[in-house]
């Protein structure tokens, strides 16, 4: 492990000074950590909810806004927003989020009706936050949506056909075009998923598609699914992914990175064999899933290299982890399959 | 959520000013709370038991009596008798309860043997407590037996054929019958189950089955099933049910409830999407089987609407629940699906 | 094997000296015998169907009445009625048999709707024709209904909770009670299957089950149900019941025999191992099911023994197989398992 | 049923005078018939070929051609071209059709290889022809190409992400895009299956996919799929497709029709509950997938009504059912479900 | 292909001029074609069998000798004696054969019980034959027994744990040591299975198990097993094996051929990738288990190269193809994967 | 039960007194009970570990040694060496064990090549410690190797084809035979198993395979295994086997006892119904694999009858339990079936 501080990163990006922070406790030499405030929100933050988890946070304002899977006590599973000056404590609305029709697409309104929703991702590419998330269509596939202020919310057209879960935009075009990680997958507890890529040129037609990565072994034999908004630097893009292990209990959630070509994000440039970080916390442990540990978002500083890395515990609560990327990406480079 | 003492309530039944009772702390909002005691009994309460849970009692003498689901350390499962002065602490006997072939059955002594019991209820029926279990004979179905005084038992003919569960009587004949619900199911870990309705002149025959509820979505996506003895209200049966979802890593039982029609209990008059309560104790979320709230009995005071429902925790402890009858009524008149 | 032609048979039972039948052929000497008209129905019969099989015939008038499992070309399963003069040419109704509410059922109405009807069973029991079949009612149970005339049909009760198939009453009241064998199954293709006697006062409640007899092994290893109305004997019962057989291509349905007692029907007196039948000709090999021979019915003469037992084909077209009942209690009775 | 000979059709469409034909026989009152001669191709009409089925064929030169599932010696799925100048008596090449990367498509090239493919079906438009087919890249999805010639085929990208089967193209743009009807599924035998329709502005980028309909019961109760090219009609696009019933033998696979809208297809005017053909011929009840008929290609002629459907027996051969689409469309529009 | 007489061979053996044959029939390009007498055995060969197939015979005496599968009416699997004069005709005993505790293995009587036997295979190695089959033993196991004259026979040590199916002896030592191929497998109908090889000093013990080839796809996609006897040639010992592809009706048994190296036989030399013969023909596509074609022996005279493969049609009767070794060598080394 | 300390044993084998020992506490009336100290190992003892459980210790020099299962953070199965003075507290290697092959075995180096290992056994035998292991080889099988010096391991040969797990020698030749307890499974979560017996003249060829016991009921009601050595006592081997029981949540794993006869190891004297030890600790209850309490090792010190049960505990640490082998022989003997 390298030194904990540093100046100089690989990260091609903003600085975000004020992003959380927790540097790595002495005897502790993993790459990632986790926040000693964990669960940093509960399953009860909020009134109306049974569970907060698999969460989605962006810089916002002089703050940070999220879009947040919050499962009602009908277990219905839906998207809040919320806002927070620390990116720690958060406000999040009670109430569930509702799309507006995209006025730009004409199609919008009738794909404009809530079945469910979970497990999003947000992102800035060029003028507005976009919103991708799981939505229920006659199974679910990817929804679309974007939003100027966390307030209103636009939802255009479903980027897929069912069946498809964890939609991953990348940060900027690629080649002209919009990006999306996808996992491509059935209408249950899915038993395999890979991760693709696909292009668009308007948001609204996808194709090109391309096989990333798969499922391999150990933690990750089961499927593979993109985690946060990947992280561009020097060294490629910088993906972090959940692995799904089945033991004979079920599933067992833990993730990992690895660094894609970018220009061709297709192309898997390393890809090492160990997790970052495996469920054993005990909120991770225990809850409405046990053995849970699911990212879906992560902030950095391309300053000092620093990146808080949100997840989803046991299906129950949010929980933080912290790193250096530059770290990450030393780990990603020596410790090939 | 309404005030928490109250006198009048729409409880058609008994006062029972000695049953337990903890109020609901401040800043709770929740429609039901946890007993501070909870779990109130073990799963090693007796020495030859592995588990003791989703158990029945009633108000008995002055005080109260109840049949336990015991499982030994072999891991069968089997139901034992067990006494107290207020509700809380148990006596339970160390030995299974035996039935004698009911003398007034002719027949009884043919299926008078012991396979495996479990998930009792009683209820007293005009001049008798009756028990119904879980009951093997060939697979699950539904027994059917009575005590005068929870020292000698009565083992009837079983109400159905193969393959049933969570049989459970109201407390007073229908339109001049006796009444039972009860749940179809397959000799496994059932992946479907709903609520149905039978009469029978006799307690013997069994037949006019009606369908009364089933399966929806969220909590009670996979299968539901009676749990208390119905309570009778101005406003209809009070139906605590549980429900279970489906997660990668098994089923999740939670409860929640439902108005029946007095007359014609296979008509739902009012089922909320909401649960009750789910299992997020730590002593619901780990155990034998973990994530597992699931209510066989509840006492309730006429006078005051008081509520207290028993239910088995992760099937290993025995834990209580306290409300309003008028609350939950409220509940499940205001949310509905 | 005995000589073909007797006098005195062990039939408690009458005289049905126009009943159809072919002697066995020289060279043949299997206990029973197909038709050579087989398939005496053929799956297109009447305009509307996709396939007939799995039916029940009796004699009715002169000549012979039945009720029919007539598949439509939606492939919904439903029961028409027909008539014959020999038993062998059927005029079958080209429109489904309709139920009216049996006006002594005062609850009748309530449950008188069509889901979906298969695997019919008829029987004279003291003034009426009664039928039952598999009655789709949230689940498939067994439908209860007679006729007088094979004209006007009524429904009662439905005598079981779902999940249930194969439901056949014995052709007289048994100690003073209705008493029907039947087979508790689940809501799919059912991989396990016994039979199970139950008993009525009234055609409407049902109780008192008992378990006949299991799944063994070879051609009845994965599930059994009773086939057509027991025939009385001075021997007992005899049962004709189909067995079914897991290959690596799906289930395989042949039939056997066996002896009940008398007046405690549950209790087996004879159960040989082999089959009586196995599906083995062209018309048993292929169609819509391949390699299915399911008896649903059968004609017998008292003073012969002459039997002709009805069975579907394939799923697809109804066959004969011809025998005397002496021998076939002789092949009972002399291979023991 | 309407007379056999009609001038004057609903089809908007060119005439085909020398399609094949053959007159429904006296006596057949189905609304489709079989051609006398099936199967018009035989499991080894090539030399390389294990079994020929589920294959396309359109109108060309002065005759026909067609694209061919043969399945080889290896039971390697694949393509093969052919041709015809009766429709009936094919020309099949022995060696497998191999895809060029489309020259206008700059990425054509990094997914033209070959792992399998089948199920093709072929439609002209504008100025060509283009080919669909079920295409093996990292599970099966729906390949597209097209050829000018029927010599020389080129590869374009696939449509959508895996996994889809069934994807047919409509004969010309709607609303100004292509437009292709496809069922997601997932990667083994797919036990769920459901129609939809996706658009795209270049036939690379798919998108705006709307659920068109589904699985219901009987004879299409697990699955369906869309089978030849959409006959466009005065009374909406005649959807032919197949439907999938699960017995305890397998699955059962026969063909329906349905009208969707002209300019909105993923609204279902007319869908009828009964099926048009159900696999009843002895080439279709036998076979290596007994119990399949599935359609994939018909040819209409405009001026008689006249119409070819061309689809795969018992996943082994070929054969030709004939009928008139002015008599189909009553079907649909007279048998509501 | 070749001429179809031939003097010189490769095969490693005796000449064998009064084994079956028939020439290939003019036009037929087939690498082996079938006896135009099958099935030569049928279903009903003898009076007490359900069915015969997958069957080992040899030559002996003059004529021939064999271990047939006769399955009986109760469905029981168990092995037959036959004899034969010119291996076409048989007589078949119509009791099944029963093993002596074999008198040099002091404990061949603890196991010498009868519980099920079937897919026998049979081999002159040194002074006897050697007889292996499918040997219940708490799950299918591989029995072993010999017989010096067909009329009795002893049994030594299962040669291996449960669960393990089609073992095949090698013809002679190997490297000083009893050689077997096998496949273990699971207690049901595996869906999984590759062939191993292991060694023996004295026929008890076994060990040095290695792997020889696995499932790899299309017709050998889901499980492979060695077939007759390996035939000991100067290319290398040839391997028929039965392949098993999944479809969506059930397993589908084809058979090939593979060479291994002579001194190290889990060293695969040569391995095609098309079968040599697939279910086609009605006997192979019709009976009680649909679309089976599974060789258990072969008959080879090395003077002119014929080969006579003797496996089960449709798991119903025995059949015939012929061939010459040599042009399945050819064949075998010619289509590599 | 009895007191505390005893001189005399029925232990047949050396005294051990400096094993670990913690006496029974006050009010515990358990046959076994958990140390204080547990787990004694935690999942993150070493660096490179996710893991450390189901491992194996013997005594060695003056203190411990033992091969421990190490799951990597990659989640790789693989042998750690490790060795401790007191048996308590344990130096385990970083770095996975690497066996060298045999040099007595010519052909070990064939098979000398890492897929996975777990769940290891170590048994002095007469010169050396042997060591077996659940060894990859195309599935799972039983690996053999040994060690004079917990610093080189050397492997044999398999014992086994796959797919076996459990394999455990006894600590003694058996009649002049090495001997194996093992369980023949298959290549996924197994829902059977048995456990077998088998012998070896030489460690390499196995054979004379023989049922020993199988699942029964309640906490073995799914399948068994073999846990440490059997302790050679003067009342037959003590077996302590593991036995598992399905919830509706995944497979739990307690352990119980029984006894064998010492000659004729597959012969069981007594097997009581209950378990010793049932997973109830936080640490069994919570983990990779919640509710598994998995035994692979024992000391027991023939002078005070004193045994240390090691196991793993939650698929995660590895845990200890003490008894008196005499104490668990009577529970043994007094709790019958």
């Amino acid at each position: 492990m390298q030194a904990q501080s540093k100046k100089k990163t690989t990260i091609i990006g903003s600085a975000l000074p004020h992003m959380p922070w927790e540097p790595r406790e002495p005897g502790n030499n993993n790459v990632i950590w986790r926040s000693t405030n964990n669960p940093i929100i509960n399953h009860d933050h909020i009134p109306s909810s049974n569970s907060i988890f698999n969460s989605a946070v962006v810089p916002y304002g002089g703050g940070f806004a999220g879009v947040f899977r919050c499962d009602s006590k009908t277990r219905q599973m839906q998207l809040h927003r919320g806002v927070s000056s620390d990116g720690i404590n958060w406000e999040i609305e009670n109430e569930r989020l509702q799309f507006l029709p995209d006025p730009n697409t004409p199609t919008a309104a009738e794909i404009n009706r809530f079945e469910y929703a979970y497990d999003p991702r947000v992102v800035w590419i060029e003028d507005r936050y976009y919103v991708t998330w799981c939505n229920g269509y006659y199974g679910p596939t990817i929804g679309v949506g974007y939003t100027y202020d966390f307030e209103t919310f636009y939802q255009m057209e479903n980027a897929y056909l069912p069946f498809n879960r964890n939609g991953v935009l990348f940060p900027r075009k690629i080649n002209g075009k919009y990006a999306m990680l996808n996992r491509p997958s059935d209408n249950g507890h899915t038993p395999f998923g890979d991760i693709y890529y696909s292009e668009s040129p308007d948001m609204t037609h996808w194709g090109r598609h391309r096989f990333v990565m798969g499922a391999t072994g150990g933690w990750q034999s089961t499927k593979i699914g993109a985690g946060p908004i990947p992280i561009e630097t020097t060294e490629g893009w910088l993906l972090i992914y959940h692995g799904v292990l089945t033991s004979c209990n079920g599933f067992v959630y833990s993730f990992g990175a690895a660094l894609l070509d970018l220009e061709r994000p297709w192309q898997v440039l390393h890809r090492p064999e160990p997790y970052l970080l495996a469920p054993q916390a005990p909120y991770e442990r225990t809850g409405d899933v046990p053995n849970v540990a699911f990212p879906c978002a992560a902030l950095a500083d391309a300053d000092t290299g620093r990146i808080a890395i949100y997840y989803g515990a046991a299906d129950t609560a949010v929980a933080v982890a912290y790193g250096y990327v530059d770290e990450i990406i030393d780990f990603v480079k020596s410790n090939p399959a």
